[in-house]
């Protein structure tokens, strides 16, 4: 029992490490596809790649610069209540809904692109200090993977690949950041195992699996969100069938949530 | 760029299939043990097994008889608000500390072991119809990890190893349910990233990575839920260090939690 495995492993992930810092306007795909190269690492059918949400961001030129906000009295008033900087306070409010809960540090609103989030996912981290900007989520990160996912069909003819960009957030009722997908194309996103049977024919009443979701969670073990710094990861293995899904599939509607 | 890749995977998932039914009295570490060999694997340093709970639970035998369950007053009160049977229900509040939420069908409560869950985690599902059987969440999983880890190391002789045991638990806010660690011994279960710097140094404020609950939610992308029935997974490949945490770590304490 001491010697190596034989079976191969149904599920790999691979990072990809070495895209250096991204800069608006720089190709993502390009650096993708360089980054696979310099890797040692090809696409095969049945791939899934996944990009954190930052470097989409950087590239689709999504910063702000915090001087030239000007707070609304409503931003000025959160501030006030959250202790946090009220032009950040501004661009939270812009990019969301509303507002769901306010704390030390913190306003968990409601993302305009449907998700609850802290602080509408906005980044002030891996930006440098010099310039007084924050980074705000992809426009449209669902359409972001989309652009992704042509673009390395064009290149390797692969029918069958998949694209999720991927969000650190925080939760409820648990410690710590885990891995959401908030654009996707190509993979379902969120899998209905209802009406499958269990182990003794019982219909499964209620077994939703949030595949890409737990595919990003995946990918953040090797991300980590340090300086490491390691933006794509290269999921393999998985066993999924081609889906129109995007990440909106994932968003758990205002009434069937118990918590919102 | 299609030939396959030469780099080795960072981290690999191979299911252990071909357990069988699990039991009262079965032992847990035996199986598993026979279950790596017929699947062609062998533990080694840095390994983590990830086993479904369910298992853990038929094995404790931790069955109860609905029949022999006489509901009290609340928990009357309680089925007629969510529609479930009363004996169920009283089941719940024996395994909780509170009531989070009432809804169709469901039980949010604060399980005795801390965290929050629908209907306290306990399962109808895979049991035969026969008998009205509901099988409760282990007793006390990080016990029953850490068992099963020690007797996992006296077979190999190994240092670095890992035992997660998971349950499939909704959330808020998203759909689907995720894998989290309700059981843990060896493995960090919570990192604590804070204080490491970004890219441009400066400190990361928050950022708390769940490291148990992510290697739950892999294994939970090979587990299923339906009649696949793979109810453990070796995770291999990922760095860590040995760690007295718990998966009790991972509990949001209540002064913490916006949104209990």
């Amino acid at each position: 029992m001491f010697n190596m495995p034989n079976q191969r492993a149904t599920l790999e992930a691979f990072p990809i490490q070495g895209l250096g810092l991204i800069e608006p306007e720089d190709d993502v795909a390009q650096l993708i596809w360089d980054g696979l190269r310099s890797n040692q690492l090809s696409l095969a059918e049945g791939d899934i790649l996944v990009v954190a949400s930052k470097i989409i961001s950087k590239s689709e030129g999504r910063f702000v610069n915090l001087d030239q906000v000007r707070p609304s009295r409503e931003a000025e008033a959160y501030a006030q209540q959250s202790g946090k900087d009220s032009r950040m306070v501004e661009l939270v409010l812009r990019e969301s809904q509303g507002v769901s809960r306010v704390s030390r540090g913190v306003l968990v609103v409601i993302h305009r692109l449907g998700f609850v989030c802290a602080n509408a996912g906005i980044d002030q981290s891996n930006i440098s200090e010099s310039d007084h900007r924050a980074l705000l989520l992809p426009e449209d990160p669902d359409a972001s993977a989309l652009k992704l996912r042509s673009r390395l069909q064009e290149r390797t003819q692969l029918h069958q690949l998949g694209v999720i960009i991927t969000d650190s957030q925080g939760r409820p009722f648990r410690y710590g950041n885990v891995g959401v997908a908030i654009g996707s194309a190509g993979v379902p996103t969120l899998r209905d195992l209802r009406g499958e049977t269990d182990l003794f024919g019982r219909v499964l009443q209620v077994s939703m699996q949030p595949f890409a979701d737990l595919v990003a969670s995946t990918a953040q073990l090797l991300m980590g969100e340090g300086h490491e710094g390691i933006p794509a990861v290269l999921v393999r293995g998985l066993s999924w069938q081609l889906s129109r899904d995007t990440a909106q599939n994932l968003v758990r509607a205002a009434e069937h949530d118990l918590y919102r």
